[in-house]
């Protein structure tokens, strides 16, 4: 088993965050980047996304804003957010376990909240894709197999079995944190072994 | 105008934990003490308790113990937790303004949080309010004047117009900070000036 399991969505600007500095944080350790989807997180948990408390968005973002300014990276929002993730986090389930898994989430993750690119739409995700370097129409068809489609269904069961209501969620063993705020914690729980 | 205000309930946990903090946070510069009713935020707000998230409430007593071993101050969980604070609450608006405030605000946190402590019992209060050398009865006949309600309900209105969705809520100046795990924000934002 991996050290650190990193519960994520493309949707959520926090795992985003979160995403640009689990590397910084495992120091070393093995990451398991878990694809789930966050819908189907919310629906199970009984929660909702916080923007759904109007005055609670409206701080989130200067929040999010303050946490990027601290990491120092770009954040943006892309037009039309929250965004529909399903079909990019398909692409993340089809990549699973290859080389391609991490390029692949890096270049979504870049686009979406680092430059405010909307990959909803298929020009644009698969430009992105291949100025990473990846093969759009091949990961896209992957992404429809039935196998993938329950590979995430799966993974976003297990996360809610787990415990997992949000996202970012990381796990150190039994051990779980909820969000990007909470990174600090995870390398303390990582220290102690 | 106050360098720092702080609005909190009795009920919530998290603003027991900044309690413990704020003075350090602070570092010097003023303190205005809020007093406001968390649930009339909620309900003003449409947001709601996060144990109402069974998971989230799962995952948050971890979360709280972690910040109080942090920050090294004990945390308990009263029986019949969350508490109807509504009195409490009255008793502070009562004190506002005078020097028994803070004395009555640690009091009553220390009973709730730090022991665990069902201070809603009119003779647990009566006791944790003298033995701090507060009076009891005077405070709590002047929590009942219609004075001390409306100041109280008035804050609370005065907090949602301002954008507050949750407890506890820091403003300094016109920048709010939702959260104790947002101190770190705050004392940045007070050495910005």
């Amino acid at each position: 088993m991996a050290d650190l399991e990193f519960f994520f969505d493309f949707g959520s600007p926090a795992s985003y965050l979160a995403a640009t500095q689990i590397d910084r944080v495992a120091n070393g350790a093995e990451v398991a980047w878990r694809p789930m989807l966050l819908g189907g997180v919310f629906k199970a948990a009984g929660n909702a996304s916080p923007v759904m408390v109007p005055a609670k968005g409206r701080w989130m973002f200067h929040d999010l804003r303050r946490w990027a300014k601290r990491y120092d990276v770009p954040l943006r929002f892309p037009d039309g957010f929250p965004l529909n993730t399903l079909h990019v986090m398909r692409g993340a389930a089809a990549l699973e376990g290859k080389a391609e898994f991490r390029p692949y989430v890096d270049a979504v993750y870049g686009a979406v909240f680092g430059r405010g690119e909307n990959i909803t739409e298929p020009e644009v995700l698969g430009r992105v894709l291949g100025d990473a370097g990846l093969e759009p129409q091949a990961i896209m068809t992957a992404a429809q197999d039935q196998a993938v489609k329950d590979r995430l269904k799966a993974t976003t069961e297990e996360a809610v079995k787990r415990g997992v209501f949000g996202a970012p969620t990381i796990f150190v063993g039994d051990e779980m944190h909820f969000g990007q705020d909470r990174l600090d914690f995870v390398a303390e729980a990582l220290a102690r072994g």
